[in-house]
């Protein structure tokens, strides 16, 4: 393939945290420089020992770097954790793990935000610092905040997933800003670009790590509007996640725990609905409008795993082409 | 000696970073309990990668609980790098040396600042972290900051200090804010407490440790107007100084380098001038009005030279009381 200016590939990767990462790295392998732009969630953001913390953006900026830990699944490979013992001696709260080199991206950048940078202009500089050359951007540089509604009440994002570790019983969620906040500027402008080759929803969180990105003001009507095909791959294989909540939230939600229910959630967006393999039998009996079905093995535990997915992701787009 | 309230012991050190802390450790040692309170230089204090840096405070902390460096001469025993390290690859300033533990410091008390606490209570609050007992003052709430008049215009301190490793001339120095500051409360009620024993002027650099904190409104007047001895040990031995730019600022300045340098800088304040041993013959030419000259061992290598000096001030103390 040519340069992704050359070619004009432009594809446009929503993505959470771990799960997306995993694609959207598989995305930047195959793809040719410059054709990927990924827009990451960050309602999970949060202020954490007076520091900015966005864990989903992070997770993706480490991945694409190459510098994650892929065996804990989360954080730095080599983190040590000297300054988050001596936090805990001197009484900081301890539920949050901060391991050394991570907690430098924290204070760099909001030493750089309480500057007056944008948080896309932050991340950018981060981006460029650690060499990752795929376009990260936040999905908004406003606070948009996700709170889960438990019985005990609502809880801050990371106080239900970290904290509490996902054990509260969920009965919905709360984007706070969403309504007022601007998606990022180059985000929206690719997705009304005329040129936009496809839009990539990453096997993430459909309810707090998707929806908090579609439901900025303008996503939902620019991606319906957009003539370029959107493809979801699926968090939900079985009736398990791979990764985080997302099984247990659909169940305490009252929804079937499968995959039917992620493509029940895209209705009305999704193009193409891009389901794990061994799913098959489920698969023949989802019948969305206008939703086509793809199977492909969604499961990404090696480098070659994540590549695969992304390479036959773009080859049914090259397929399905005019 | 019985406990400090019972013997009814009282004595006010004053103290920068790494000298004074190794006297103010002696005085700690040899004291009854509650019987110091030490009050630190804060005009060194700054903002660095948008955390709260209180470079004295935190050598007296460290040193009082024991868990400074002692061969480094600064930071904390059984340091790591790590988050510097990343810091340096984000792209952040390079020049200041932080650890991961002393980052810890740093992070939380710029936390407990921004939630509104003042720097007294923050201190308070570490040394308790860090089991230590001595009463630990800052010599302000109030911002006070050294800015060091060289050729090249003024530096503030850290910048002088740290990154350009003293290594400008010297004309003169401005303490910007320190007649808004107020002093803090605890110390300034000691200063004006007729039962205080004895102020003690720790061996810190007379122009940038001490000054920032005589020049506060009220505390020279205080001091002066005091019952109570005070005593100044000279951070100068013949013609070095055994820590820092103390000798070659007064060199700038046109200055003898020396000891009796610093008694006339002392003058009309200090009751007695403590040199060390090895002057003796410089000691025996200063007559400056009002001022008595005590020769001890001023050199503090071991923890026993700390406690012996300390002692041989008590027992002056002790032998002049009334």
């Amino acid at each position: 393939m040519k340069s992704g200016t050359e070619s004009g590939v432009k594809i446009l990767a929503l993505s959470g945290g771990v799960g997306g990462a995993k694609l959207a790295l598989g995305l930047a392998r195959v793809l040719p420089p410059g054709a990927l732009t990924v827009v990451a969630n960050t309602a999970d953001d949060f202020e954490h020992l007076g520091l900015y913390i966005a864990p989903d953006l992070d997770t993706v900026m480490y991945t694409l770097a190459g510098i994650n830990d892929t065996e804990r699944g989360w954080g730095l490979a080599g983190e040590s954790w000297q300054c988050l013992d001596a936090l805990n001696r001197l009484g900081a709260e301890r539920w949050f793990q901060l391991g050394d080199r991570d907690l430098a991206t924290h204070i760099r950048r909001s030493a750089l935000l309480r500057e007056g940078q944008n948080l896309s202009a932050v991340t950018a500089q981060l981006c460029r610092a650690l060499d990752v050359t795929v376009d990260l951007l936040p999905m908004s540089d406003d606070p948009v905040r996700t709170l889960v509604d438990c019985e005990e009440g609502e809880l801050p994002f990371q106080h239900y997933f970290v904290r509490e570790q996902c054990r509260p019983r969920v009965r919905g969620f709360r984007f706070a800003g969403q309504e007022q906040a601007r998606a990022q500027p180059a985000f929206l402008a690719m997705l009304t670009d005329p040129e936009l080759t496809a839009v990539i929803i990453c096997p993430s969180n459909p309810f707090v790590s998707v929806d908090p990105i579609l439901g900025l003001p303008g996503v939902r009507e620019a991606l319906v509007a957009s003539p370029a095909p959107v493809y979801a791959v699926s968090p939900i294989i079985g009736d398990r996640a791979l990764k985080g909540p997302a099984a247990k939230m659909m169940a305490e939600l009252g929804l079937p725990v499968s995959a039917a229910s992620v493509a029940a959630h895209y209705r009305g967006l999704v193009d193409t609905f891009v389901m794990d393999e061994s799913d098959a039998t489920l698969a023949a009996t989802i019948n969305e409008p206008g939703m086509q079905i793809m199977m492909a093995p969604t499961v990404m535990k090696s480098l070659e795993d994540r590549e695969r997915l992304a390479q036959q992701l773009l080859d049914r787009l090259q397929d399905c082409r005019p």
